[in-house]
């Protein structure tokens, strides 16, 4: 940290969205998931000021008893209506509502077969389910049709993917990942935290396939687009029923608070009055996308906000991270084992040329840094974060005397 | 519902901390965690206001990337000197603080000792952790002695306990705790959610027994006493520090938002500048006691603003639940398994005496449904809430055609 190496925990002061900052120094911000640039919109502050004076700072407590308002109720019903589907349930936050569903839906007799790539919060929500976890290869539906066919007889199949994936800013292969899952009779959950008002205009990857009528559930957070805290699941009646009633990180967890639910709402009616803000997105990554193809640098298979910049090792990785701080431009370092080396930028739909001039000039003038680290090696995936912020595991510990 | 016996996700308005509104009923509230009365208080709101108008309404990351403010920095300062310990990290929710704590520090080869009463995210994180889970009888030291004698050599363990039960408002039995945890060489975790603000002028349980340094780590929530939502671990600089760099609910989950920091910051500066709120919840609370006594109803262990109202099955639960509604007073019905079937009552710091002579009365009147159902008979608890919400687990249910 004396080398100011150390990107973690950083307090940021300032957001006004497509800028931050930290320390004196204003940073144009490519590390949110701001996406729409929504969550310093006016009406969306308001909406979300407005349930704070009318309900208070918190509900206390779960929906399941003293924590529900109608505001949650209208928000879980246009969710449901944006999706076309016939219900919706809202968790407290993306992570808590992946790990509901999935561990209230699984047991211990059945299989959840995961995405390598797919968002902590499924694993763990496997996990805690008691079901066998199985991954397959990213995006690889042969291979998901492998692991299907070798589940036994009689074990309930539940098959969990991201829409798209945050690291590397891809698409999910639903078309295929869909048709295996029907052949082997499995359910298919979709996190579409990332696509969710991005893709189609905002109505996100399962739209953009035109597959959301095939596609059991749906998670979605509210942290992303929704400009918010918060998640939700949207489904069928009968099973978003059962999981309002089984899913323990929704009955055990005070609900949103009412800003947040407020926010969410008015953010997911501005995400559909105005498309433009989807399309704009899009447009400002594939401005980054051609300026970083101009310096030679391939931004694998993104086509999202999301731009991945391979990097050639941990040090590197930290390094051309602080250096694009020293030049006015905010990342996200990522390092194994979240993923391999690289720098993850994304952009909103509220940047302007000026701002990603800016972030082209800076990027241009540090190429040396990751020109040629596109062709992965394979050779960093050791060292990593554990070794970064080594301390002490339970039994190792020293006893506090 | 057709009876109006459905007690769950009722949608409230018009919350006003004391009393709320359903339907265009006004009820006495009876049913919140708000101890300290702190989600309507106006600097409460205007801490939470200023904030969302400074910040936007969402961080939209996590606090290890882009999600962190110094806003968030300050509340973990403000609660590790509340508490006498060197370091905090707060999380998006309680039941995340707890599910990344005990998941971070406990391993597949450590074992986990909870009490069989402690909430469900000391379970869930339990699960998660991949350690084995040993429940020991509601705080018996000697019950948890067996247990840790028989651990393996060479096994970290983690004994976790919540400092007040939620559903019978009884103490955790700390020193015997403590004494037996010592002795085994364990680790000892206090959740205080419903202890925090509400014992010791507000301090907490580890404060009330004098053994805030003798715990390792204490975990809060702040969507009671807190008037907010999210949670967070108080502890050495060491712990504190790892769980910062390896607890997965708090790296993949967006940080809390900037009016819930700021919300839980100004409720802790009140709480610790007006103990008198702590002292007149507990004041109410057995305002309460006294007038249930008077009608020869015992209130079991409870000491704390939580009043356990023993019933006499589910059925009966949920028409005294019923019956409490048509006379102005909302309650929490409580059914197996979540515990044995009762309404669980609350009382705040801001009930009046009015308030509180409305809940007696409205009790009296309906005596004869709970009258002897303090000498629990056993009988009831097979029938539940998994009955009411039947619904599909994943194997069984019919496949959407």
């Amino acid at each position: 940290m004396a080398a100011g190496l150390y990107p973690y925990f950083l307090p940021l002061t300032g957001h006004e969205g497509t800028t931050v900052t930290l320390g004196d120094q204003e940073l144009v911000m490519c590390g949110s998931n701001n996406y729409l640039g929504l969550t310093s919109d006016p009406r969306v502050k308001k909406a979300a000021a407005e349930a704070l004076d009318l309900y208070g700072t918190s509900c206390t407590g779960s929906r399941f008893l003293n924590g529900n308002l109608a505001l949650h109720d209208l928000l879980e019903a246009e969710l449901a209506d944006f999706y076309g589907k016939p219900a919706a349930a809202v968790f407290s936050t993306g992570y808590q509502a992946n790990l509901g569903v999935i561990s209230a839906l699984a047991g211990r007799h059945d299989m959840v077969f995961a995405d390598s790539d797919a968002h902590a919060s499924i694993v763990d929500g496997s996990v805690l389910s008691g079901a066998k976890l199985r991954r397959f290869r990213h995006n690889d539906a042969d291979a998901l049709g492998r692991r299907l066919a070798a589940a036994p007889e009689g074990a309930g199949r539940l098959v969990v993917v991201d829409g798209v994936y945050s690291m590397e800013g891809d698409l999910c292969a639903l078309p295929e990942l869909v048709a295996t899952s029907r052949r082997y009779g499995a359910r298919i959950v979709v996190d579409d935290a990332h696509g969710l008002g991005v893709l189609d205009g905002g109505r996100g990857t399962t739209s953009y396939f035109g597959l959301t009528d095939q596609v059991d559930l749906i998670t979605v957070t509210f942290s992303k687009s929704l400009a918010s805290l918060g998640g939700a699941v949207v489904g069928s009646e009968e099973v978003v029923h059962f999981l309002k009633h089984h899913a323990r990180s929704l009955i055990f967890s005070a609900s949103a608070t009412p800003a947040s639910a407020a926010a969410a709402l008015a953010a997911l009616r501005i995400l559909r009055a105005e498309p433009w803000r989807a399309e704009r997105a899009q447009e400002n990554a594939d401005y980054i996308r051609r300026g970083l193809a101009r310096l030679g640098v391939s931004s694998g298979a993104s086509s999202t906000p999301v731009v991945p910049l391979r990097t050639r090792g941990v040090v590197e990785t930290l390094l051309l991270w602080r250096r694009l701080v020293d030049r006015g431009v905010y990342t996200n370092p990522v390092l194994p084992p979240a993923a391999s080396p690289r720098l993850r930028l994304s952009f909103m739909a509220t940047h302007t040329t000026d701002h990603l001039d800016r972030v082209l000039e800076a990027l241009a003038a540090e190429a040396d840094m990751f020109l040629g680290a596109d062709e992965p090696d394979g050779s960093d995936e050791t060292a990593g974060l554990a070794e970064l912020a080594a301390g002490p595991a339970l039994a190792s510990a020293p006893h506090r005397s």
